[in-house]
């Protein structure tokens, strides 16, 4: 059984993220450390599939006996999920202008923010969860606080702003990311107090 | 040192792509067998780094003792080599169509199909190989024989005709496989005279 204490090792190079990701573990009494690795990724259509594969990566090379490691990509329902979790390779090659120009004139706009976590133990399969913030690209690009296409995305739970006009705070409470993790949470709590491995 | 006779292995699901690879390599003296695996598939901007981590994890799990493995993509100058070494996901995505969206009005259209193989021994580095086939992205697609972008492609080395309106057999001959594959064999053919490894 997993010590009480014992902590678990979530794979970024990207302080920040980690930053977000223990303020969302640490209220469950989960203890994070960052393991400063890129992830080994491979090319899967499923983010579930990239993230188990990192994760299990680590722990068969034995750099820590419990490993979270996450991905996430944006997904546009017109375009079959494009680009999906090859997202910074297309933002860094056409961009948000680029996926602008495939939506013009489309009326379905709907897309969404997806991301997974996995969690590996020594000798276990990998276990991953995921989380959605649901939208619509917008006309035009508006904002440029954020990252790659946070400034064409307006999120359905907001007042009709982008990603891009939103604050980190605002952003970060109900995103994808911080759902795939609470997700988590809710699972290693409830398994630690049932004991069950 | 190798023996003259052994086989080198090329993973490869596609029965089409093995005979194409077997009747460049057979000339040169080169006894090529099929291994029927889907290759393990990073994700990174450079076909040569996937398919050299391709080799080398197939010779790690003792798959065989020499394997080739290939890769390869279509890269769009004015797009930043987008969708290159993603090219399958997005033509499964946005497809042809969304190609040609996007290089709309676009007067530069320089664009290349591009191949990677790359060879990997037990106990050594693999060890890659590349060919281009340059072109321009044509108006509108035209023909369909070929996969994928064939029907938007028109090669520099042709008369005017997509890949889409040419038979396997002129395609083949010149094809950016082809052309990894010949300097694969150049190479190999050269060593083993020379008794180097």
């Amino acid at each position: 059984m997993i010590e009480r204490d014992s902590a678990v090792y979530f794979a970024t190079t990207n302080k920040h993220k980690f930053k977000e990701a223990s303020s969302i573990v640490t209220p469950y009494g989960i203890r994070l450390k960052r393991l400063d690795l890129e992830k080994h990724e491979i090319q899967a259509n499923s983010l579930t599939t990239i993230v188990n594969t990192a994760a299990s990566e680590f722990i068969k090379n034995g750099v820590a006996r419990a490993v979270l490691t996450d991905d996430s990509g944006f997904f546009i329902d017109l375009l079959n999920g494009f680009p999906g979790p090859y997202s910074s390779f297309v933002f860094e090659t056409i961009g948000s202008r680029g996926i602008l120009k495939l939506l013009e004139n489309a009326s379905n706009r709907k897309a969404s923010f997806q991301a997974a976590v996995a969690y590996c133990e020594v000798r276990r399969s990998p276990i991953s969860f995921t989380g959605a913030v649901k939208g619509i690209v917008a006309q035009e690009s508006k904002g440029n606080s954020g990252f790659g296409y946070d400034p064409i995305f307006i999120p359905k739970f907001g007042d009709g702003r982008t990603f891009g006009e939103m604050s980190m705070d605002q952003k970060n409470r109900f995103s994808h990311r911080a759902k795939a993790f609470t997700h988590f949470c809710k699972w290693y709590t409830t398994r630690k107090k049932s004991g069950l491995r």
